[in-house]
């Protein structure tokens, strides 16, 4: 027969089975972390309708999308009229509108997917990649309480997911535009032109910001301004009050400064210590979405990563789908990305003892034995493996390491007619022969002093 | 703005939040039943490239095969080169052919993830599902005591899950094709056609099979062979006791003999309840898959359903791409439509209380300490829900009640002033005051008494 070479598309993460166990634990983390603060999960199917995929979108992300359509109406000549999903934000919008009736608002909702977009294969950028969104929908209004409950949130994930110390910085939205209404650049294509270079700050430094802002034509004094502005830094009562005296405020711009006052204090009242959360006034997201609070997440010894999650408040989730309002604000960690980068730089490892226990088979006439040792841990909730095969002893403890496997149980005709068994950790070479009667107990307790 | 009807395409299953946190309990007591006796984790792309997705398939498969195409690919004309996987098998076998060189044998893996097939729509059909997949493979050879795991791992989960009595049944393709070469039915289309009317027997019954196999020109001894063959029931015993006594028997029928009475002896050794498994000698699965042992699993209480796990024993895994012989063995629940069912029959309800506990704002001035409350809850792992719109108390009692959040905290001022918070339990109204200091603690503790 002739082979067919096994392989995958570019931008995909197909992990080997103990780094997939390494995924899941770091993915269950950030799950936990979600329902713990009351966020309840949805799925959305991976395909949907084209009109109702791209109702709002049009450039670059519809460039990206793939297409799918069964052999049937392939076969007719029909167009397809199904798409993967580019993000988990649109099918969110699709499920609140179609299902309004039937959710109790305000709405929290976790919701962890692969989503797709055909990018040019590249390292670290991938056409397949889970997405880990939380969201909290309001019917008509949503209080700005919430805008600070999503910071607390992403801090518990991050603190348990153990990969070092992070920022999560914020920012407002009505602010920036306060602050360029203020000096006199209207229009929201041209503000958002500004808003675009700000942003870039972190990335090109304050005079990099300062020449893009005058080949903009801004004139010396809005982009003095401007880079006086951003140029605020410090603990976030220094920059609250640095803000206070800004000079002659638009209206924006006082009620973002409000805003980011109280959402400051919040984050602080939900207990995310100061070292932790930071105000950032050049970060600016994209325009059309977002409306207030604005944020980005990054890991104090890695800000080459960039952003590792961000998000913030919006006045209108579904504006396509329902005439009713439905302000929100989430925020989204993208998993596969944030996994690859986290394994390059040794921060997650395989998943370590995935399996507990190797029941070993020294003689296959005993096997009656084994099998029920098996059965005994399997119950006991100790993820145990049993070696079944032909095979001499030293190639099941060969096994046994290539699996991180820290723990394996050696039974012969002497210990069965002694009534014990011989439990090993791989990792010391300890040995100890315990009673049957007691197996499972003695194999947690030597599993938890290692 | 014109309103696009938010919609999605028929056969799939989206669960509103608090089904879908149901189901997700219902996938998490599968995993951790799979986890527990050793398998491991994978997961590939949901899409495939086309040439190695169809290597083998044809006929029905193929036509209901979703094709996918990015907009570039599609632009300039091409044909589509990804499909969507269609089951978890190919996508196995594709992945051991690739990775083949990493992966530790016998390996054993499971695989939680959807598929797509352009099936028809009907009620309880799907075109987006879940599928659960185990499968353990060995290099060259896999001793047979893995037949005897998966119906091990399989009672597991299915008594963790909950949903009834339930038994799983076993033959062995080996027996079933001894019995026809002995009786001269030969070639292996004749052979399909015969063992595909003996399949239907739990459907069509004695006299319908009966009638199918003259219809296939049977003689009436051959035909009475068969059905003397299939009548042979009752407990493993004495269903091994009569194949035993087989008259002339072909030497592939006394193999998928030995096969049987090995395997139903391990099942017992595995600690399998005789009343939860039995020997059902009508069952044939797909001709050009299984070779030895095959599998089906049904409620006792549901025999319409059909069987809700099916697998089997193969030969070799992956002979389209790697020209290794990987013999395996593995079942499969088909997740998506089980749930439905299980839906259907009331044998799975709503996530109970997927939320503890809500923090009512009973005065919004006191919010920094519903805040504090929600926190301590929240780290002590109480998924706590807390809330912060305007709204009268009632209104927070009634969503609450939506949510079935079991317990909810209230906290005026005067409670404030005395250090202590109101704890009531939805269900009984119950209400205890207690002491700020142990709110974790007395919540625990009420969240336990229910």
């Amino acid at each position: 027969m002739s082979i067919i070479k096994p392989r995958t598309m570019p931008g995909v993460m197909e992990l080997l089975p103990l780094e997939q166990a390494a995924f899941q634990a770091f993915m269950d983390t950030i799950r936990t972390g979600f329902e713990c603060h009351g966020y309840l999960p949805i799925e959305t199917p991976v395909m949907e309708f084209t009109d109702v995929l791209l109702s709002k979108t049009g450039g670059d992300t519809e460039k990206q999308v793939y297409f799918a359509q069964s052999t049937g109406s392939r076969q007719q000549g029909q167009e397809p009229e199904l798409a993967l999903r580019f993000d988990l934000t649109v099918p969110l919008a699709r499920y609140v509108g179609e299902h309004e009736g039937q959710l109790v608002f305000p709405f929290r909702r976790y919701q962890m997917q692969r989503s797709y977009r055909g990018e040019a294969p590249q390292r670290g950028r991938y056409r397949e990649f889970y997405q880990c969104d939380i969201d909290i929908i309001g019917r008509e209004n949503l209080d700005l309480g919430f805008d600070a409950e999503i910071p607390a949130v992403i801090h518990a994930v991050f603190q348990a997911l153990n990969i070092g110390a992070f920022t999560i910085q914020f920012n407002n939205r009505k602010l920036l535009l306060g602050l360029l209404e203020g000096l006199g650049i209207e229009g929201i294509e041209r503000q958002a032109l500004v808003l675009r270079e700000i942003d870039k700050g972190d990335k090109v430094g304050p005079k990099g910001v300062r020449a893009a802002l005058l080949r903009l034509s801004l004139d010396n004094d809005t982009t003095d301004a401007i880079m006086n502005f951003v140029a605020i830094d410090g603990v976030p009562s220094t920059v609250l009050a640095a803000l206070e005296k800004w000079p002659n405020p638009h209206p924006l711009f006082v009620e973002g400064l409000g805003e980011l006052r109280q959402v400051t204090n919040w984050v602080k009242g939900f207990g995310v210590p100061e070292t932790d959360f930071a105000i950032n006034l050049s970060i600016a997201r994209g325009l059309d979405y977002y409306t207030g609070t604005i944020y980005e997440t990054r890991l104090d010894a890695h800000p080459e990563l960039g952003s590792i999650c961000s998000g913030g408040r919006y006045d209108d989730l579904a504006s396509h789908y329902t005439k009713s309002r439905l302000p929100g604000v989430g925020a989204s960690i993208g998993a596969t990305r944030l996994f690859y980068k986290l394994r390059e730089l040794g921060l997650v490892g395989e998943g370590n003892a995935s399996i507990q226990v190797l029941v070993t088979q020294l003689d296959p006439e005993l096997r009656s034995h084994y099998l029920q040792f098996a059965t005994q841990l399997r119950r006991a909730g100790i993820a145990t493996d049993l070696w079944m095969q032909k095979g001499r002893f030293k190639k099941q403890m060969k096994y046994a390491n290539r699996l991180s496997i820290p723990l394996v149980l050696i039974m012969g005709e002497d210990e069965l007619s002694a009534g014990v068994v011989t439990l090993k950790l791989m990792d010391t070479g300890e040995q100890r022969r315990v009673s049957i009667d007691d197996l499972v107990g003695s194999a947690t307790a030597m599993l938890a002093e290692r």
